[in-house]
């Protein structure tokens, strides 16, 4: 395979290193790490997920996984090893991918005939297979989705969003008609969105991409956009109506119910252990992690305070009380390290982003009652009485998540700009950041200049918008094209 | 590295093709292939998990998952790429896992400075990460458990039981102490004893395996062995005792309470989807899969029966009746089909191991009864009453998982033999295989010369056995030890 160095990325290491972008680069890492979410590990480019950023994969993984059942796909795992040659079937699959590819060369102390590529994704394999199994119009839609880890040789990394091994799900359907997969695209975009904002309380934006930024071997590429904390895009999942284009790569062939001989339609989509990382960057604060509770590995801590060993007993007894009256409904943990000061776990709760904590002192046991913190506000709310508490602390959680979320609604809004003038373009991509709703000609060239001129790119051409008269952004000419910009992850 | 033939497996691969083995192995391949477990992928030695056999091992995985979160173990994530230069450091594992190892070569288009060995397990990258994590007392004990893809490059491969790629899970601790490390090797071996014989509903043998048998790096090596249903034996699970190799490999050092520098004590551990071969070999029949009510992805399929459109709207309507009534509580299945017959459906769904059928008709829906035929014992039950089918389902799914148990402990027993004339124990693994009971005096060359002469190695020192005076069964010599023989998958 030929393979170009991916200069892009280079630079944008470099660029990376400056000003409020650094700043936010270090905090975003050092979070990551002082909250144990994740660690660098001795292999370039790969982290090793510690326990408490796998928990919050896990509920992650959990509640999606139940949304794609839900939808009536079946989960099956296809070899992470893909022979080479089928890498080059599809010709622009091939061209998007090579360049970043392990290659497997040697297999039991020989060197193998033909190489092995460690998945960048399964689009080749898992089509294989569908083409022996798909015969008849009967066998469709195929709806299979896959849990898996894959490989993509990047030149830069950073903890959870880039990373050269990641942890993701990639689905893959086939379907007897073009509309047919044209609205699974569509449908899973309509979960990734659901989910995003539902459980990740991050709003997003829906469209497709340009062709720029297409997925190598789709017609089209949907997509769900995010923005961060520091105003910049991210893209937290893609859908892709693939068209016949691997159908007829891999001679996915089915006889329809008229009796003829058709190529299937196909989508995929995906999203990854990225998700961690939009979750960090989305709600985050300098005090560390925000968790929505409906993620959160643990969703409330209890704290003890006690000065004497008589003091210790009896909170330690109420502590335990209100672990055990919360377990059923609740994912709670109960801090009963001694060798720490109550000060020293509240900043060490907060900084993992535990959405409630309840505090428990002598006088709170006396008086039957706990002191709830939020993490989201730092709000403080004395004397909750016991009787009910389980209902307090459900109805906190749930307005947690709700406010969470409306902040990040009221920020992308605060953050998003319509802009007709290209200077103003321009600093608005060198200091505000942001959304940038603009109209665009819909060439290349300009989507090209401006991302050299800028780094912004075209995030997404928005679905629900109606073609409005303009001018494009970059070059004055006639537009009817309004599309999203933003710097992105 | 160095890598060596692996003799002893193609050896292996020509003896399989005789008389009953070769018949069994067939049997085999068709019911995985029939029943959709799994189905033969492009890539040497690797297979494809479909839907059926991955719902399956979801069910595993969840129930393992629990069992292993319930004794104090979190869930991490490392990466899959290991650089070759940690694989040489424990002399013994380098040993072992050398001449299996798939080597990543070329990222990125170029050739790499170091290869990367992909993981065939992770005691390497893990305790590199532990050296890092652990500094004192308080850090322990260190209890990680990881779900993983791992490859280890074979001979001969055989679906589930021994491909190229295998899911599994691994666990991997570290302790202040000798004791603890030892406690924790024989805890996690009843966890796994507990899931096979309560879930997978297989009796095993556990005990000590043998220094030639033993894992690459490891001080002992226990095991949970099963007899599958030819009669030969299935090692379906591991855990070791590393003591303090890895520990002194990767410089795991700790400061203990009193102050002291000290290495760590360690274990690792791992079941993988061979579980699922074991199901398949230690319970199916002619007829295909008979699977364990409590891990079946269907518990109960539910079969229409009718002539005309008017029985067929009324049968249609019960059956659905039947699902809404049981799914709350059951995994169950309406085969909604009508391309198929009832009797091809009872054929497919037997062949499919489903523990419980329904079938109802229209005589059924009128007497407001069903019929139930069940998977293990072939029994049909006619006229249940609507009333308290709940009931009745649940009850039976739980007769089936004690029955298919029971049914399992008296097989193992009518093949367990105690011999002490090496004639009748040649002759005994030549036709009747099963366990054998018998003396060893312990030398590895009466081992391998057994190995060599009759195929039959020693599974299992058992922990429960005392010692008991008699002669070597291979070469007479005095002997205490008592241990168990088979022919092995």
């Amino acid at each position: 395979m030929e393979v170009k160095d991916n200069v892009d990325a280079q630079a944008a290491m470099q660029e990376e290193e400056k000003g409020k972008d650094a700043e936010r680069a270090r905090w975003y890492t050092d979070t990551i790490l002082q909250s144990e979410l994740a660690d660098y590990s001795p292999v370039k480019g790969c982290m090793v997920i510690r326990p408490y950023g796998y928990a919050l994969w896990e509920q992650i993984q959990k509640a999606l996984d139940q949304m794609i059942k839900d939808t009536g796909h079946s989960n099956a795992y296809f070899p992470m090893f893909i022979p080479e040659s089928f890498m080059t079937k599809e010709k622009e699959h091939v061209e998007g991918f090579a360049p970043e590819c392990a290659v497997v060369t040697h297999g039991g102390g020989k060197k193998l005939e033909e190489p092995l590529i460690v998945r960048p994704t399964s689009e080749t394999i898992i089509n294989y297979m569908f083409a022996k199994w798909v015969q008849s119009w009967r066998d469709l839609p195929l709806l299979i989705n896959q849990w898996a880890n894959v490989v993509r040789w990047e030149m830069r990394t950073r903890l959870f969003l880039r990373t050269t091994e990641f942890l993701w799900q990639e689905g893959h359907t086939a379907h007897a008609t073009e509309q047919e997969a044209e609205e699974e695209a569509q449908r899973m975009l309509g979960v990734y969105k659901d989910f995003a904002e539902n459980w990740m309380a991050l709003p997003v934006l829906t469209g497709e991409k340009t062709e720029n930024e297409r997925f190598a071997g789709a017609v089209r590429t949907y997509c769900i956009e995010a923005l961060m904390r520091d105003a910049k895009a991210l893209q937290a999942g893609t859908s892709h109506f693939l068209g016949q284009n691997f159908a007829k790569a891999f001679e996915i062939k089915f006889q329809s119910a008229e009796g003829g001989l058709e190529f299937a339609w196909q989508t995929s989509w995906g999203v990854s252990t990225r998700l961690v990382g939009a979750i960090i960057l989305g709600h985050g604060d300098e005090k560390g992690l925000i968790l929505p509770p409906k993620l959160a590995p643990i969703q409330v801590v209890i704290v003890p305070i006690y000065k004497t060993d008589e003091d210790k007993a009896t909170v330690f007894e109420r502590c335990q009380q209100i672990h055990d009256l919360l377990k059923p409904s609740v994912r709670v943990h109960f801090d009963k390290r001694e060798q720490h000061t109550p000060g020293w776990k509240f900043n060490h709760w907060e900084q993992k982003g535990v959405p409630i904590r309840l505090n428990v002192g002598p006088k709170d046991v006396a008086g039957n009652v706990v002191e709830v913190a939020r993490r989201d506000t730092g709000e403080k709310i004395r004397g909750v009485a016991m009787s009910g508490l389980e209902n307090e602390v459900a109805g906190l959680l749930t307005a947690v998540q709700k406010n969470i979320f409306e902040r990040a609604v009221a920020f992308r809004k605060e953050n998003t700009r319509q802009l007709t003038e290209y200077g103003e373009f321009k600093s608005t991509m060198e200091e505000k950041y942001g959304f940038v709703e603009a109209n665009w000609c819909g060439a290349s060239s300009c989507e090209a200049s401006i991302k050299e001129e800028t780094k912004a790119t075209i995030r997404v051409i928005p679905f629900d918008w109606q073609p409005q008269d303009g001018k494009c952004i970059r070059c004055g000419g006639a537009s009817t094209k309004r599309v999203v910009f933003a710097k992105a992850y």
